[in-house]
C-alpha cells in the first residue's frame, strides 16, 4: 500500500501538530508513523509523519499544493513529500577499496533497501569487477588536476541521464568540486575515516596512531563545500589498544566504515534525515 | 514554572494525538515535551507530553477530573498526571556492597534529581556509615528465614510513614516477597549483574566466566514475583577477555551497575518509564 | 617471508617462557609475536609465539619433532605448530540468508585474509547466484529429517576431497549432526544470532522482543555437540529501543551478525584462539 | 605476600624476555604476572613483570642494582620496579563539579584500590563538605591571575610534605603550570571532557553540540605542557541524538568523565601504564 512521507520543519507554535494530524485523520488517511522534535534553542518544530493513501481523500498529486495553501503559508514551514512507490535513484562514487562497494551492493542485491543503483562511478578501473559481479554498469572518469573540471561535468551530464537522486561517496578518494555539491545540495553523503571532528582530512589513521588514542571511529556526512564539516548523519567507534598498528587500524577500520556508511544511506533511503543549520534530525 | 507531565495508553485510534495536544493548547497550556509510539503488533498508543502550567486555564486540582472525562473514558485510555512541584519520595535498599550506594548518593547530593530520599534500609549495619556521611536516616532490619515476614511489615510500615512512592534495590541480596511487591507496583527498580535473560539468579559473574563469555552486563527492572524477569528499564554491558578473572568481572561490573541503576532510576524520576505487558516504554 | 607459528598450552611452571624463547632464538628465529597468558585458577600456562624461519637452524619440517622431544613431553604440552606458507581452506555453508556469505566473500575476494574457499556447500539453491557472482563451486545438498545422515555422509566426503580444514556456518539453518562435529573439533565456526547464553535456539530475535531487552547482540562459537553451548569466540552487542520491532531487530541484528562472524572467522584463520575446557583464549 | 613490579623498555633484541625471565626464576622468585610488546615501528621492546618476593634470593633493597648491572646497562634499559607493600600517595585537585571526586572517594573508602589519599587541593570552597564527609584534609588554594605562580607554590610544597606521588586532576578547572607539570612527569592524571583530540580546550560540549556529533566522548590523559595534548590513559563514549540538549550532554557526559577518569586513575595505581614517546602502552 502506497504511503505518503511528510518532513516538516517550521517556527514552533502551539497547535501544529494538532493541525497537521487533523489533516491527515480528517481526510480520511491512516497515520502509521510520526515523530516530531522541538529545538527550543532555535524555537524550530520538526515532524516526520507518515500516512497510508488509501482512501486518502485528496489526489495524491494534490498533497503538496494543499498542504502548501492550507499550512505550510500559514506556519511558515518547509516541507517535502514523498511516496513510498518511487525508489530513489542512488549513484555510487568509488576509487580503489572495496569493502563498501560490496556491502552497499549486497544489501541492494538482497532486496533490503528500497532504492535503485542505476550506475557506479569511479575514477579507476580497479572495482570493474565488483560492478561486473552485480551487474551495475560502471563508468571510469579518471581525474587529473586538469581535466577535473571536465570530467565532473560529464559526471553530472550522467547522473542526470540516469536520473540520479543521491549519490553516495563509497570511500571516494577526490575532493567533490563546488558545483557537484550545489546541484545535490544534503544529497551527497560521504564517509570518513575517523571520528569526526577528529582527524579531518588525509591519513586519519596514520594521525590517530600517532596522537595514541584508544578508541577510532567513522563518520558519514553530507558533504558541503568545507571539507569534512558537513553535517553528521552516523557516527560509530571501535576500541583499539597499544598494540594496533596503523595497518590494524585500517583493518578494523574498515567494518566501521561500511557499517556507519550502510547506516547513513539506509536513513537516507528512508527519507528520515533532516538537516538544519549543519545539524541532522534523524526520525527514529 | 510548574508542569504537568501526562502519560498515558490506550488502543490506537485515528485523532489521539490531535484531540490531546488540542485539550491542553486551547486551554492556553504551553506544550514543552511531546514523545509518542504506536505499538502495531498490539495496536496500542503511548504518549508522555508535558506543559507549563502557568495561564492554564483548568485549575491543577481539576485536570485529572477533567481529563478522565472528556478524553480518558472516550478513548479507553489508562493515565497518570504528575506535577513538577513534587518531588517523589525513594527508599534505598542495600546490603553490603557500596558501590551503588554512593552513586546515588552523590547525584542526589550534588541536587542531580528531583527526588528525596528519606530513608536507607538494610539487612545489615554495613553501610551505616555511608548513611551517616550523607546524613541520611538509616534502617537496619536483619532478616532471617524466620523472621522476614515480619521484617518485611516493619519496613513496609516505616515506607508508608517516610511517604515512600518508590524503592531503589542498590544490591539488596534478598528477594522482595510478593506482599511488597503488590505494595509498589513498577516501583520497586532493582539492579541485577548480568545482561538479562542470560545468567538470571546468583552469582551471575561466576557464570559468565564459567560460560566464557566475551562481554557482560548490567539490567535494570522494576521487580515483579518471578525473580529477574520484570520488565527492564535500562542495560549495558563491557567488553571482557579470557584474561578477566572473576574477581575482574566483579570489578568491572560495579561500574555497569552503578551507571545502569542511576541511569534507570533517574528515567523513573522523570517519570519517562511506562511498563505495558512485561515490556518498558522509555521515552526520549 | 614464511613464519612458523606455535600454540601451546600446558600446567604452569617456571621457566617455560625462558625455555620456548631461548630454544628459538638459539637456533636463531627471530621472534615477531609473542603472547602468553597464566589461568591461575586452573594453573595452565598458554602462549602463541611466532618467529621466521629464513636462517632458522632447524629445518621446518623438523620442528615439531625436536620441539616435542626437548620441551612438550618435559611439560606436559599440547602444541601444534602452524606456517604461514599454508592457507587453512575454508568451507562455508549458507541456507536462504546472505548478509554472512557476501561479507565473507567481499572480504576472501579483496584479499583480507590469507584463507582458501574451495566450495560453498548449502541445503538450498537460493544463495547459488552468490557463489557464481563470486566464482566459487557451490554444492547444494537438500536435507531432509529422512536424508540427513546420508547427506552429511557426501558432505564430509566432498569437504575431505577439497583438502577442507574448517567449516564457518554462515547463518546454516540446521543442526550439525555429531560425527561431522567429531571429524571437525574446535573447527566449526558459528554465528548464533543472540548474546549467548541468552536466547539460545530458534527465533532469538523473537524471544528478544518478547523480553523487552534494551540490548542485542550475536556470538560466534566453536560448534559442539550441545546446542549453541560452544566455546565462544566473539560477541557484539547493538542498542535497541521499545520502537524497535522484531523486523527492526533482525535488520540491526543482520549487521552484527556479519561482524561478529568474519571477526571469529579472522581470529581462526590468524591461528589465534586456543580452546580450553570450553573457553577459547584469543591472543592478541 | 609483597611482589615486585617490574617495568621496562629498551632496543628490540633477540633473547631479552627469556633473559629477564630466566634472572627472576633462577633467582626463585615466582612469576605471577607478565605481560610484554615489541612496537615494530620503533623497535623498542616493552615488558611489564611481577614475581613474589617470598623467597627471592635477591634481596629487596639490592634489586633495582642488581637489575641495573646484570640487564639493564647492556639492554640500555630504562626500568623501574615498584613493590606491592608501598601504596602510592594521590593528591586529588577539584574546583566545583563533585562526580568525579565522589566517584574516587567511593572507591578509596570501599578499598578499591592500593593508594592513599592524603589530601584534597581545590581553588574553590565549594567541595570542602565532600572531603570532610570522607575525612580527607581539604586545602583551598584559591588562584587568580596575579598569585599563580605563588599558589602553586605553596601547593607543591604542601604535597612534597605529604608525600604525593602523583595527582589526579577531577575536573580541576584551571591550567597547571610549566614547573608543576615538570615536577610530576606522567603523573598527573587529567579527566577532559570531550573524544580527544576533537574539542581540545574550554566548553567542549557546546562545540559538539554545534558540530552535531552523533557520540560524546572523554579521555583522560597524562598532562603535558601542551594543553590537552598528553598521552592518553583511556578513553569512552556514550551515543547521542539531536535530541539532547547541551545540557544532556553534560549530564550524560558526567558519567562518562567519573568513569574514564577511575579507570585511568586504577591502571596508574596498578602500574600499568608506561609511556613512551606521547603515547602510552596499558599493560592487560
Amino acid at each position: 500500500m502506497v504511503r505518503a512521507q511528510l518532513l516538516l520543519h517550521c517556527p514552533d507554535k502551539p497547535g501544529i501538530i494538532a493541525q497537521v494530524t487533523n489533516f491527515i485523520t480528517v481526510n480520511k488517511g491512516n497515520i502509521v508513523y510520526l515523530d516530531q522534535y522541538v529545538d527550543h534553542v532555535e524555537n524550530i518544530f520538526f515532524m516526520r509523519i507518515e500516512w497510508e493513501l488509501d482512501g486518502f481523500l485528496i489526489p495524491k498529486d494534490k498533497i503538496e499544493d494543499y498542504f502548501q495553501t492550507l499550512y505550510a503559508q500559514k506556519y511558515d514551514m518547509s516541507f517535502r513529500i514523498y511516496f513510498t512507490d518511487y525508489k530513489p535513484r542512488m549513484a555510487v562514487f568509488v576509487s580503489k577499496m572495496s569493502h563498501c562497494l560490496y556491502d552497499l551492493l549486497a544489501r541492494y542485491t538482497a532486496g533490503e533497501w528500497e532504492v535503485e543503483i542505476p550506475l557506479i562511478v569511479s575514477n579507476h578501473e580497479d572495482l570493474r569487477h565488483v560492478a561486473e559481479r552485480f551487474d551495475i554498469p560502471f563508468h571510469c572518469f579518471p581525474v587529473t588536476p586538469d581535466n577535473k573540471a571536465e570530467q565532473e561535468a560529464k559526471e553530472m551530464t550522467l547522473l542526470k541521464e540516469k536520473g540520479v537522486n543521491f549519490i553516495v561517496l563509497a570511500r571516494y578518494m577526490q575532493v567533490i568540486s563546488e558545483d557537484m555539491i550545489k546541484a545535490y545540495p544534503n544529497r551527497i553523503i560521504n564517509i570518513h575515516h575517523s571520528f569526526l571532528p577528529a582527524f579531518v582530512g588525509a591519513r586519519p589513521y596514520h594521525a590517530a596512531y600517532a596522537r595514541g588514542v584508544k578508541i577510532i571511529g567513522a563518520t558519514s556526512h553530507y558533504v558541503t563545500t568545507e571539507l569534512d564539516a558537513g553535517p553528521i548523519i552516523e557516527q560509530d567507534v571501535v576500541r583499539i589498544t597499544h598494540k594496533d598498528t596503523v595497518a590494524d587500524l585500517i583493518s578494523k577500520g574498515k567494518d566501521l566504515e561500511k557499517i556507519v556508511l550502510s547506516r547513513a544511506v539506509q536513513k537516507h533511503i528512508e527519507r528520515k534525515c533532516l538537516v538544519y543549520k549543519n545539524r541532522t534530525i534523524i526520525f527514529s
